[in-house]
């Protein structure tokens, strides 16, 4: 993987602009993956991020036995990948296998990593206060790793029903909002 | 305003995709204005979201007041005063006065829509456990508005220090998610 360890300072920026994420998870020894758009960052340092699975996921199970999964965002050149792993159970299938998307070890968690995606960041399940109500976990990462290539990711925004914005033009304002 | 009143099973579109918003409020009937990133759905219908504001905000004191904020959904014509409205403080700045923003009275709520935002959501505070926490509240939208006219809005999403993608091109892919 041609990443490199990313300061977790920084994670809020990658997640903030709201991009679609694939979650992977990995319960005795079975690697799953789902695709997820509702989250938002928490705190920033050390790194908080909740995020709403839902119980109908395996990975809901996978997340509340195991505490630990990763956040790999994509691109839109995955925005195929991003919807079939969202359109299939990790009950039945193998979604690496189905989807051609490599897993790589994590360094901190067991949950394995998506190669394809141009950042990745380990997780470890911080706070279950609100999970019986709304499914929501607080999730802090632990380590985080960037594809530093990609200055301008063209990330997928999911606008409902396989309707994506994709992240174009950046603009650069003076402010003092971190 | 020339807007339509939005169906409420519709609204998680408008914010699942991560733009920046402004959240107005109304305290002892004084408008104002924040920006806001950290934001995410939790549920479909009725429509919840769940938010961080930050203590150091007036904002927070006024939502926790009033239980009453709206969320206006701004469109890149607007980025200036986006960074404006994140660097000034409502404590000593009318901000509708200062960013030539249009203040219209909500339809449930106390709190003030912003005329030139392409979408209004008046919201109330559902559920404030984790607010001590992490300054974290859940938002139940009770009406929402759309300008019809904005197809593919050119909505902001932030990546941190002033920096925005501008959501661009749109593909559409068949997908079973809602």
């Amino acid at each position: 993987m041609s990443k490199r360890s990313y300061p977790l300072s920084k994670v809020y920026g990658l997640l903030e602009p709201g991009p679609v994420v694939l979650v992977t998870t990995r319960r005795k020894g079975r690697p799953n993956i789902m695709t997820m758009s509702w989250h938002t960052m928490m705190e920033f340092e050390p790194p908080l991020i909740g995020c709403v699975i839902s119980g109908r996921n395996a990975s809901f199970d996978a997340l509340r036995t195991t505490k630990e999964c990763a956040i790999n965002i994509p691109t839109q050149d995955l925005a195929k990948q991003v919807v079939g792993v969202g359109n299939c159970s990790g009950e039945t299938v193998d979604k690496f296998a189905r989807f051609g998307l490599t897993a790589v070890e994590a360094s901190e968690v067991k949950a394995p990593l998506i190669a394809e995606c141009y950042a990745n960041l380990e997780c470890r399940v911080a706070d279950t206060r609100l999970v019986n109500r709304y499914n929501f976990f607080v999730l802090e990462v632990v380590r985080a790793w960037v594809d530093t290539a990609v200055k301008n990711p063209q990330t997928l925004h999911h606008r409902g029903n396989g309707v994506f914005a994709i992240a174009g033009e950046t603009i650069r304002l003076r402010s003092a909002m971190k």
